[in-house]
């Protein structure tokens, strides 16, 4: 049994990977810690855990990081950074669900986050967590950045094709909709019922962090330079992002059906729809499932490209997962078979 | 009192007209027809209206509507074309919620609504009811063919930059959103609170009838010719629509902002937001206004305009009475001050 | 026109007082204070009140209520007390939203609200603003305390009953459902969208600050002890309460259907339904409606009341407004007539 | 590995145990029927089951039910019972959702459902599937008729209060309330997302089909006579139902807690919450949990019970896993440990 061990886990993503860490034949939570919460029994805090876990949150010294052979940080960013030398040093894994090992350049980093990178060389070594296009460097890595939400999304619908080279990728949009569990367990306005109910809205327009991290993905998919205007939204619904993808052909003879099959043949968690389908978020509520669909609206010059995934699952806890299994060569599927919650 | 007689109204279009109407000042509701409700009082259907209205549907023998002043048809495609003919003989004013006077090109008509066009006569004297666009026609029109829901946000959205002739109008995108009443008061699996719910997706990918009145609109504002992605989602919430729309500008000098609220400044509905907005569609819940910010994310040449409305108001019920004040030399604003009610 | 102050007004009911005032035809509000949101424009807060108020919130030294005819406190329990003598000694009327003038007995107050009472003696000659009670006490009024959104539903549907002395009222039972909103917009933790929404449950089961409120007025209508079983829930939805009340009748005779009828003929905002009824809440959104159906299942000795009623409008600042106008001698139901929003 | 049949299973019941299945260690799906559906894939219905199951409908011809070790039915009432003979005769055990084999006498049955039983000698000698009453009896049984969502609540609720003998059996009140998916998955009109969102109301107000089943479960654990006021509530959710219980006390010594506890001491799938708790549908939601609290409010005579379930799993198709469990000798869990799905 992997002996687990979470930093952080009061959050959704930090529920959500329990969950499904209790349904994962191959390992064992041991600890997980929460200054604010030392004490509290995890069960107490979500009662949906009841009678899974008898666990209590500790305080970060108290918990035994050390001796587990995979921490995942389900923290704010900054945290994981600050004590990953540490646990690298002691032979421990590290999965982050944050920022701290997604950007490959400290200084794009440090704009972003408004902090200085604490550990550029951990950096350097570790990788980005996307097993569908660095499935090889995962495995053999000590750290992992876990990507963003919308950056899965949005990478996993335009990568067959810039790696193909047939669209313009200095105009590509990435319009998209999430629901509201995507911006946190936190108690902000904007994040009430009442607010964000029966409501939708277009945020972040000014500038969004999963912004550099979407550019950095799709430009390591080719060698044209790439821009993106990326327009997130809020969608009254707890869990679900739906990206809706536009970008220009450049090759009018393409057949973007034919190029998404065939780039996700072998993916167990990317289902590429058939012709005309239109992925619903509710059909992937819970599983660690990218659904996508490829369009061209009257066969002309531009591809719509439809990925729904959900956003604690495939877009955090559950991706996560994956690359832990990845990471310690268990069968990459593990503990992520459940189908989606339908309704 | 201005004499209004209501065809259909026994779904959200018709509820909502009701709505508007009983606050107005210059009318008064003659009769509503409905074929199956016959006999029902208008309140025992929707109970919001208990005590407001008398009212009960007659078949639409009994609704003596050639009496009346103008008469809205709040009724599937193809109905009003049916009766305009005799009620514009006998001097009533028409205004139809459905898409017979909307698209002036009868075969265009036709290939989207499957239908022969009853009076192509009728339908070349009548009047497109945007009045931000049409204004001065409509004081002068017998027949107002209402624009649907999308159609007005994208419209609206659009119409600044392509009248400046300052955007490429061959590759437009309109990314809508909208609530589930916007596809009417109907019994379909999709439409259930079990399937909608904590749900969204695209639909109607492989062509939406909105589509051809879209570009009708914006080909009229500009010479160059128009191209239009339009990708409709459904959004958990009952009412609003969000039109988030996508153009590339040819003129990077423009101040978009100006361009805007000079447009619209002595436009009573369309309220254009300051730099940075993004407007929610709660804040026009029930009211009669189009609200519009415009984006250029990082000063790039990608302009991004979001404009919500109410699709039950300035989408349908709500746009209606504004072209019949301006029909009958009323107040553009009468009836229609009401404040959107939020939360 | 009515001079309007208002005190607090950054919650909702403060920006549905401000909904509602808007379409009144004879009030012009003056000021509106907040501390913290001093300087801001409401409409900047409320975007829904874009081209509606051009007021500004103001600190409470500026805002000049003395001179106004009437205040509204919208604010936590005790603010309306610590400025109730000035301003009634300046001829100030005013309307609490909050508790500081509902309790009768300051000892009962200071339990419940663990703070002692400011000014005993105006809370002597305070009335407790539910019209269909002290319709001719309100008239004469200084100051009303208006009353909680619960314990408007709950008397007025149980009212008749125990008026007529038909039940048992030492074992009633008000099994309350509410929509969010009835919690004020705070940044709590359970009022998130990803915490309340496709959720429902039971709260305040140690006991709720509306028992005390629901008992007095209860008590004041019969000679019988009363006691109250309190149970109130949380549904997913922005507005509106339903209370479904049990009682046992000890007149197996009385026709309840008959006795409520009466009860409420002339009253202009109680709407009591055909037997075989069931009232849903969202005929009463945005409306200053009270929606009650009766019944006695299988024709035993329990009767069943379905009360409903939007808890922002009837529950808080619909019925405010209904007491000023009262107050003021205005048509009682002057700017309180536009129908409930459905759907 | 068990054999499994599905008659049905174009439901809600039919996909949510398709789902439970996918992850059950010992069963295999051989064949699912809809006569509607035949040719068509499971999950081309229900994309959520695209890639765990290849299944297609077949029509009840064809699919080779009497083959099978177990069928379930997930149909409308009366389809069960009129298959029931043949299958039994072939050894094939039957777990029936509807409420074939529910209600132990068929006049009962005749007057709630409108049709005579078609075989009384089977009813006779079925099982009602609560395990949690009736474990023993459910391992020997042939058929077992699954209990209602709302009966399921309401029993575990009621039934320590009444075997222990300590409250008033003849003023039983039940106060539920459901999520929309207890409707069923049918295309009717006040289930739509514009007429049940952000609305809540009564239903069922006149008689409720699983009133006689409650009161045949509650008679069946009491030598008192035994009767309830039932009245069901609309949830604006998905699934979830919530049983707030009301009971006078006839012993005011009891300890209601300890009851309760003791009572459910050894059951897997009922979870008694500590002292003062209220649980919350969503921490059941997609698990085969009934969570209950129990209150006495001021300490008086009355004691509130809270319950809530998933209507889906522990009010149908969980609960029926967990009597397929029981009938073939398997661990009563299997296949039913998934946690809930939070938030």
């Amino acid at each position: 049994m992997i002996k687990v061990g979470i930093v952080g886990g009061t959050g959704y993503t930090g529920v959500e990977l329990l969950r499904i860490l209790a349904s994962h034949p191959n390992v064992e939570v041991r600890a997980i810690t929460s200054r604010k919460e030392a004490g509290t029994k995890v069960a107490d805090m979500f009662p949906s855990l009841r009678g899974v876990y008898d666990l209590a949150f500790v305080g970060p010294g108290e918990a035994g990081l050390a001796s587990c052979n995979v921490v995942f940080f389900a923290t704010p960013h900054g945290v994981a950074m600050a004590q990953a030398r540490e646990l690298v040093g002691a032979g421990v894994k590290i999965i982050d669900f944050a920022a701290d090992f997604r950007l490959k350049d400290p200084t794009v980093f440090e704009k972003w986050y408004g902090m200085a990178h604490a550990c550029p060389d951990l950096l350097e070594e570790s990788v980005y967590g996307l097993p569908e296009v660095n499935r090889a460097k995962i495995k053999r890595a000590r750290i992992v950045g876990n990507p963003g939400c919308y950056p899965t999304a949005v990478q996993l619908g335009f990568l067959p094709l810039l790696e193909a080279g047939v669209v313009d990728a200095a105009h590509l949009i990435a319009d998209c909709k999430s629901g509201v569990s995507g911006a946190g367990r936190k108690e902000e306005m904007g994040l009430l019922f009442a607010e964000a109910s029966d409501n939708f809205k277009a945020y972040g327009v000014k500038g969004h962090r999963h912004h550099p991290e979407i550019v950095q993905g799709l430009a390591a998919a080719t060698r044209s330079a790439v821009s993106v205007v990326f327009t997130p939204h809020l969608v009254p619904m707890i869990r679900g992002i739906c990206a809706t993808l536009y970008a220009r052909l450049t090759d009018a003879h393409v057949d973007v059906q034919t190029l998404f099959e065939k780039r996700y043949a072998k993916e167990p968690f990317v289902d590429v729809m058939p012709p005309g389908s239109a992925p619903d978020t509710r059909s992937v509520r819970g599983a660690n499932v990218c659904r996508i669909a490829v369009h061209r609206p009257g066969g002309g010059d531009m591809v719509v490209v439809l990925a729904v995934e959900d956003n604690l699952v495939k877009g955090a806890a559950g991706q996560a997962v994956q690359n832990m299994n990845l990471m310690f060569d268990l069968p990459e599927t593990a503990g992520l078979t459940a189908p989606a919650v339908l309704p």
